[in-house]
């Protein structure tokens, strides 16, 4: 057997052209999900797979498979893919990068002869990022049973077309029913979007999980009056208490390093006058970290947190979780061989873990699932500006295919 | 001489009777400057002051004056009085009072058959609340030359109506020059507008002056990246560093305590959503105090603490100063004829200093000046809830008939 080597400079090629449709003035990308513009990147993608003889088809929520068969009919599957779709201001590899490297890999297989016992499928997951559609990381959250069919199909964007209708409209809505397969083992292939393999100079990050993530509505309520006349003393003023609470609220994740997140986005104050103390003021808290029972102290930290501060003052300080999406371990053997083919290629690697969420989530919760990482300029992503070298997405993509070859082989 | 005394019954028929002009269903009045509900309550106070016997004049941007005569035509008057207007949701003794109050003096002087050597003219200044046209004290601020009177003219409301069109449609466009006259002394009497009065269970504040207020745009710039992949420790976050600059905000205020006030009325975060640190953080801050050599050490300190921000971290702090109104120090024969009258009246009473803006601001730049403060309930002002007791109504209206005699005296 040839020592199997994608070809980098098709890759580019195929990244760079499917980046033309959507292409923004800025460099960046608009394909949002179910679009005419989406359309033709399906389609442009299901030409270059039935170019190399795959079998292409779309099932019941739009989600493409391209398949290349394996020597053994029984087999279950290596399932391969991300998604096709962007943010209004996306950029040209978030996603995208993880369908056509899953591509390669098939073209690399044909180009060397290379036949797996499995099936190797590459995905593309419909509407990851769930700009248009609400929520994100749509298709593969119905394929994976997350979410009912029905409900899915009967959400509308913000001109009041379905799912089901936009579907249809660009010919998606396909006949397989959106459900699990006997899968050996998927990957998702996918650029950091944030900083960390960029600072620590690695090529190759060896995801080993996702985050766990609880948001919080917190909410200080105090006693409204003028900015004049009223003593200090006599105040009930939440953004007093604000300041005392944002000092010890950071320090939950500070304490949890490197892992650990705390993340206030938003602050909201009520009513907001300059000469009024405010009567209330709602701040959002994002809590993060891979381990679930880390995630689980932090929570109860800021829950004491609050509950101290209500002893401490007049402020009422009220604390509602409004979502929690667990910590995801990543499958052993998934891993076991992303690390034999990053010993296979050489490239300086690191194990990280996921602090967004992707398809691979999703896939996660019905089948074996690990994710690989390549470093993106300055961590940005989300943005028209978003860049990845491409001698690191030529070396993603060969750990990629060296991951379906080492688990194919086991 | 009979021991002059207010008749309390009638000062508060006055009162509730004016009060039902905009009365709103919550107990509270909307009668806003220049509008057709202001008109009746201007024509109702001249009414009442004609029929004792009063000549009164509208000078150029509507100031009402209800003139009593002195026996000695070159004496300078003695000036009464506050404002008619009120918020859109206001109360019925904000501005009200002191306006009433100082026609039952009138009133009283009249029934008892005492005259003053001085001319005692009570003042009816035109748009004190600035709730339709700003700025707040405007007839008063226009008349002590604060203002210029065609800038003041072409100021419109929110449906393009002009200052000057508001006047002359409710027949308020006098033509005596808004400029002023010979003043021996000036005296508003108001609701405390904050909980002093009521929690040291004082009757008469003895207000000595007005507060000096800074105002400053505070902005806190960092670097906006996802919740979830930037450690906390490359992170840029105006938040974090938000709650450090407010846990040392406060205490330039209360160590400065009883007078020194900071107030955070309104804090917003862009881009302002819930899994991306902030780019950006804009504060509003509000410093007070009444000696103006403290407000400026506060104000020496709040820029220190900047500085110092600066130097701690990455995130950019600016404070900028956008609004100056210095501290105002009142008269001393006013406010010493304000002492004697409450000795005589033998209410409990305390030095107060106003938080709040007032007519009696503008008054003391060309006239000398004093306040009188009564309690009302809770602090309560600018809010259809606003009270005040029918006894502590008639003692601030005795001491405020003593003040004039006692400076009449003079």
């Amino acid at each position: 057997m040839n020592e199997p080597a994608i070809d980098g400079g098709r890759l580019w090629a195929s990244l760079m052209e499917l980046a033309q449709l959507g292409a923004t003035p800025a460099g960046g990308c608009n394909r949002q999900a179910l679009t005419e513009i989406d359309a033709q990147g399906r389609a442009l993608f299901t030409s270059w797979a039935e170019t190399i003889g795959c079998r292409v088809h779309t099932d019941a929520i739009g989600n493409l498979f391209a398949r290349r068969d394996g020597t053994d009919p029984d087999a279950p599957a290596i399932l391969l893919g991300s998604h096709l779709d962007t943010q209004p201001t996306g950029g040209r590899f978030d996603g995208v990068y993880g369908v056509l490297a899953g591509l390669e890999v098939l073209r690399t297989l044909e180009d060397l002869g290379l036949h797996t016992r499995s099936p190797v499928i590459v995905a593309s997951w419909t509407n990851e990022e769930g700009a248009r559609f609400p929520p994100a990381m749509m298709g593969s959250g119905a394929w994976a049973g997350e979410f009912d069919l029905e409900a899915t199909y009967a959400t509308a964007d913000k001109d009041g077309v379905t799912v089901r209708e936009a579907l249809s409209a660009i010919g998606a809505l396909g006949e397989t029913p959106a459900e699990p397969f006997p899968v050996k083992g998927a990957f998702e292939l996918h650029i950091e979007q944030g900083p960390i393999l960029e600072a620590e100079q690695k090529t190759i990050g060896v995801v080993t999980g996702v985050q766990g993530i609880r948001w919080y509505d917190l909410t200080l309520t105090g006693k409204p009056c003028h900015a004049g006349p009223t003593p200090m003393e006599v105040r009930e003023d939440p953004v007093q208490t604000l300041g005392e609470v944002l000092t010890r609220l950071y320090p939950i994740a500070t304490d949890h390093a490197p892992w650990g997140r705390a993340t206030v986005g938003d602050l909201v104050t009520e009513p907001g006058s300059r000469n009024t103390v405010p009567e209330r003021i709602r701040v959002t808290v994002d809590l993060r970290h891979p381990d679930q029972e880390v995630l689980e102290a932090m929570h109860e930290r800021l829950g004491a947190l609050c509950t101290e501060q209500n002893r401490r003052g007049a402020v009422q300080v009220d604390l509602e979780e409004i979502w929690y999406s667990p910590a995801i371990r990543f499958d052993d053997g998934c891993l076991d061989a992303i690390r034999t083919a990053v010993e296979r290629t050489g490239d300086p690697s690191m194990e990280i873990v996921s602090g967004a969420g992707h398809d691979a989530a999703y896939v996660s919760r019905v089948a074996p699932t690990a994710m690989i990482f390549i470093p993106c300029r300055d961590g940005l992503s989300h943005n028209e500006a978003e860049y990845a070298k491409p001698e690191d997405i030529t070396a993603g993509a060969n750990v990629l295919l060296n991951a379906v070859l080492a688990l194919d082989a086991s």
